[in-house]
């Protein structure tokens, strides 16, 4: 998921946020140097891939941290710090799993591991194995830094405690999704829509907005009520944003997207728009083209036409749109405090436009 | 590292690391359910892959806490069953690394997840990939399990921090290690053997000896000298137990180490071993040898006897009591109680025997 759009505005703690990560990568380079230069190097390819992204878990946890009162700046910058390092093992993983080297345009972990190779003069595969390898490691390690940085909050124990279990949640439920989603691409028959919903849930919207959300709840102190609607929240605003993105994913721009909108074609990738066209009658005539690695431009329209057609472009729409007003609903719920709805409000708003 | 051998003893409080090891899983197991029944499945095999092992590190966490006046023994199992579960979480994306769908004769968690795919009639390729998959994932699980069950020690938040930085850096130096390993295997020249005594160091005798042995101790509430001495002890003890378990894949007894000793022969795996015999002028006649996929007994033999007239068997063995032995001279440090020492002298004289 890329959440780049939502985050044109400014929000309180962006600057504490990357002051931690820096501070965090720092310290985790400077104690890697006991282990050698090679290890070293290690640390700075996760540090690239932790970079220049967008911030989007921190900037959830500190909107809901800071609006329901937290003051302290350096402590949620900490918790918001984990969920990006969550997010930086996450997708450094979901890349050896889908056998990525290259995310946003970028060489990625596997890439910059494989290059290195390459150009040492080891031959592809061993070099694209030893790029694999690393990544495998680097995931290990981002995964024990969110665990890390929890702990650097200072928040008192039981706090701490609630933290970790959203945390040890939040990998549970990435992980289910994970699975599930490997399941469904080696699957004859499509999944249901409801299995592609519950899947994009695990996979993404737990830890990208309900933990992120809740966790800067409990760490600002805040009533049980107020975290558990923060949850609903979270989980249906997550969901929302999740289809969306898949609508985007064969009908955006890719100006606006940045990514290829021939990307999930070719790999044949259920969401809840394919998912939904399986179901009719039309799609007898893509198959063969669903999931053809050297899918042209002509056979996307072909499929796209059909994804149309059969009325999946406008249910899929329509879903994300039930999904975030049932967003709002919670959102509206006397246990958010209205500075609170006000800082999240626009991030609905949003999700409903990209629709559009 | 297979530890099997040295663990003939019973030691104090391993029904209770069983009991909770498995009380921990059976919770994984009902919280997975939330995820659906796939999702338990992963835990099933997580599990398999959990029992039946010999629990060394366990034993070190529970005879380091116990020997020095520990008696809270469920708090004891819970870290020990910490260290089980990162020991899980090691193999499990070690063998991702390495490619290895089988460990000890049995199915692992790649091997598991690709006999259940082929079963389903999904092509070799495809099936493989989804058993690596599967470990990524299943690897992220166990290694969130350890944080998890340091928690569950319910040891004050000081001594609680304490154990979990030994945990950070006990994953940490694994992930050096692991590192340093995949580098070594795709390097033209051999590494050098003190590169090995350190690779081995950080990707084993670290988790596997100096942090149980101290982390036991801190949850004892051992003084700070203690804990220093068990950090050193373990770090001589697990470099010599590496040396001599490299030297018995080559030269042991099938029927005793429990694994073919024709398979670090066929890997080119490098240890003190190998590295050793590459500097001499021998080794020249067998590197059309060493690593050759398909080396048989006759070729196995030519490079045995080449380690043995170079004079690497002999100088890994002394090498390895050399660790032992200041092993030694650390245990019988004053800062070791007498019931700790008595206690752990056997592993010493275990690792001196197996050289024999």
């Amino acid at each position: 998921m890329d959440q780049h759009e939502l985050i044109e505005v400014p929000w309180r703690g962006a600057e504490h946020v990357d002051a931690a990560l820096a501070r965090y990568l720092s310290l985790a380079h400077s104690q890697a140097g006991k282990h050698g230069h090679r290890f070293e190097k290690l640390w700075d390819v996760i540090e690239r891939n932790t970079t220049g992204g967008k911030r989007f878990r921190p900037r959830m946890v500190m909107t809901s941290y800071t609006s329901l009162g937290g003051e302290d700046l350096e402590a949620g910058a900490q918790l918001a710090a984990a969920y990006e390092m969550l997010h930086t093992a996450l997708i450094v993983h979901d890349d050896v799993i889908d056998r990525d080297f290259v995310r946003r345009g970028q060489a990625n972990v596997s890439g910059s591991y494989r290059d290195i190779a390459t150009t040492a003069g080891i031959p592809l595969p061993a070099a694209e194995h030893r790029g694999m390898s690393a990544a495998v490691i680097a995931g290990d390690l981002a995964l024990s830094a969110a665990y890390r940085l929890v702990d650097r909050t200072g928040a008192a124990d039981h706090i701490r405690s609630r933290l970790r279990e959203l945390l040890d949640d939040a990998i549970t439920a990435s992980a289910a999704g994970e699975l599930a989603d490997v399941d469904f691409s080696l699957r004859d028959e499509s999944p249901s829509v409801d299995e592609i919903v519950e899947m994009e849930r695990e996979k993404t919207a737990v830890y990208s907005f309900e933990a992120p959300l809740q966790s800067g709840a409990v760490l600002a102190g805040a009533f049980d009520e107020t975290v558990d609607e923060l949850g609903e929240f979270g989980r249906n605003i997550g969901i929302a944003y999740q289809i969306v993105d898949d609508v985007l994913g064969v009908f955006g721009h890719e100006g606006t997207t940045g990514k290829s909108t021939l990307g999930d074609l070719r790999e044949g990738k259920w969401t809840v728009l394919t998912a939904q066209a399986a179901t009719s009658e039309q799609w007898g005539s893509v198959t063969e083209l669903f999931g053809k690695p050297d899918l042209d431009g002509a056979d996307a329209e072909r499929i796209r036409r059909v994804l149309v057609d059969s009325g999946a472009r406008t249910f899929a729409e329509r879903l994300a749109a039930d999904f975030a007003n049932r967003a709002w609903e919670h959102l509206a719920s006397d246990a958010i405090p209205a500075p609170l709805r006000d800082d999240l409000s626009p991030v609905v708003r949003k999700v409903l436009e990209r629709v559009r």
